[in-house]
């Protein structure tokens, strides 16, 4: 097995972006499975042609995206990617989408294609928290999360995607105020465990409105 | 206009619901529009059925659901119900479904059909918190936001849903930590602000996904 | 009894303080106790220069002062002030005192000396949600509810003080992502149910380290 | 010098306490001062006195207590003990006291006499988020901010005491919702960072209620 994981690169003011950081410290093979690593802008659109020149590039069979969610205590695993981009911040070309489509022509929404909760259970194993999240926002991480589930399935069949939001960095928060964060170390070990996860589930167990839980 | 506006009993614990308390105390006209109150369970499809049952017999333009989002500080509408039931407590039937599309044949997600920034722009004028939400979670309320969408799309064409969420009342988070709450005056009016943008707000300057924003 | 209730002005870039509108709000008598209404700057030291001015001209048997806890959920009772001033922000005559003592000559702290959990069960009784809180921050409000500890115990034998702090209104929170509120309705019941217990408690069933509880 | 460290049990059905965990972990020698490292229980009173056993039996310069905040995101250093226990909970031997001084003949409160700021900052130097704490709460946790700092002031002058709080470890919130962690690499180097700002700081720069800051 091949897979394409991506990390962002820092946005909204952030001097390092964890996703990157931790996409950068994998494994070049986990369980088996061959890991190309590739950073992303955050750029809407831009983020996703990047991606397609990748799976174009490596032929991968499945697309892992990892973005930080600012706020969040624990390692979120989305469920859906939907329709809409709608950023609260201009994207780092300075463009501010509200309230268009990702794809005019997509449906409202995409299940992910990867297995969700034998991934937060394979984190957890770990000692490491993490749970299902059943939104990825209306910024650029939504953007990915539902561009790259419209573009397979529209041109690369058979290819599966989904989406891996992480907590800060400690050293992110020391000017926050009563912000939390996840050390280095625990999101490697807990982004190898989720792709050993998707390594490991047969992937026709079930599907759902096109996902594979 | 005719409005129905529905209210889920009291669940998980709770000896009442500010949803359905709010829904009681609505004006009966608001803005010119005639508001139907209906009391729906707290139980996967039957709450659908029971709406659907008021739609035949009131055939009112608009359906919204307002539902407890207990945690929430401020009212939240919600822009999107998803296709998926994956109950974290049972129903008021005591079942519990994991991981099921509320409707096998539908679509992964439905934008709602109601002026949703329009309602927390007019909530917010009133000096109420409000914004708008990316996920009604994968309980009975989304099944709701999901399942009355579906039912209008696919046999009720021209009639337009969605739904909020409220905030737990004073009351009920007395024995709770650190649990914001707001009072039964303020959802009253919050409501009323927003039933009043629905009324106000033409329905056709933009459509996404299905939805008008 | 006479209860002299100090509210302050607004601080911090907020246009209201809830404290001094629920003061202004609060009925002239409450339980048989007459009520003295008195806005007081949020400035170190000129605060209790006013207070003081106060209690020599009504001689009030009680000093009961109400701040603003922005991002706190419920009314909550102080139980103790501390002998620091660490500000955070400048008061509203530009000072910020770090780490300077509100008397150099006072000691380490006073715990309050009204009724802290009989005021937290009768806000609670009308249904309103309450909470002792262990610390009033080392801004104003900790300043007042030490100062006016220290300068009762020095100089005015017999009455007595103590501190509630109270969550943002709705309309401070409208620009503010994620934060609880009150509304001035419930504000101002908890507050005359706080003033209730203070009248109705006897005042010697249990004296600790100064206070009484 | 020489440093005695300590560290509370599990409770509250917690299987560790991140706090002996961390104090395990420590090196025997931090920017050239001895630590010595001590396990208590997490009781009152019972944990004070196996506390002055120690200081009998290593006379120590220092005592620096650890304990667990589970729910705070950050490394809290403590500036004040109070002179109450009022639990929430039973302690480990089944005792929960309610509003009784830790020392009837005590003050009020005592200032930790440990550099709370230097300490913050160099934690925060490591990139690691620390903040001061104005409550160390009215459990366990607070008897042995103030026990401590009593004790010595009472029987062993000269020397000086404080207390940090520290989050729960990654592990222990997987089945908590929404809790933030730190992990226990973070933790001690955390740890260490303090003890070395501890070591470094003049004890005499400022005194305040008995506080050096």
């Amino acid at each position: 097995m091949k897979i394409l994981v991506t990390g962002f690169d820092p946005f909204g003011g952030e001097l390092v972006n964890p996703a990157i950081e931790t996409v950068k410290r994998l494994r070049d093979n986990i369980s088996g499975a061959e890991i190309i690593k590739l950073e992303i802008p955050t750029v809407c659109h831009k983020s996703l042609r990047i991606i397609e020149e990748a799976v174009v590039k490596y032929d991968p069979d499945v697309v892992l995206s990892i973005g930080q969610a600012g706020g969040r205590p624990d390692i979120t695993i989305e469920r859906v990617g939907i329709n809409v981009d709608d950023c609260r911040i201009p994207d780092n070309e300075g463009n501010q989408i509200i309230d268009e489509p990702v794809y005019p022509d997509g449906p409202a929404a995409y299940f992910v294609t990867i297995p969700i909760k034998a991934m937060v259970q394979r984190i957890q194993s770990r000692g490491i928290p993490a749970s299902i999240s059943n939104t990825a926002g209306t910024f650029v991480c939504n953007h990915v999360t539902y561009g790259v589930c419209h573009m397979l399935a529209a041109k690369y069949p058979g290819k599966r995607s989904g989406f891996i939001h992480i907590p800060f960095l400690p050293q992110q928060v020391i000017d926050k105020k009563n912000m939390p964060s996840m050390s280095q170390d625990v999101l490697v070990e807990g982004i190898e465990a989720a792709i050993e996860a998707i390594v490991d589930t047969p992937t026709d167990i079930k599907v759902m409105g096109g996902a594979t839980h």
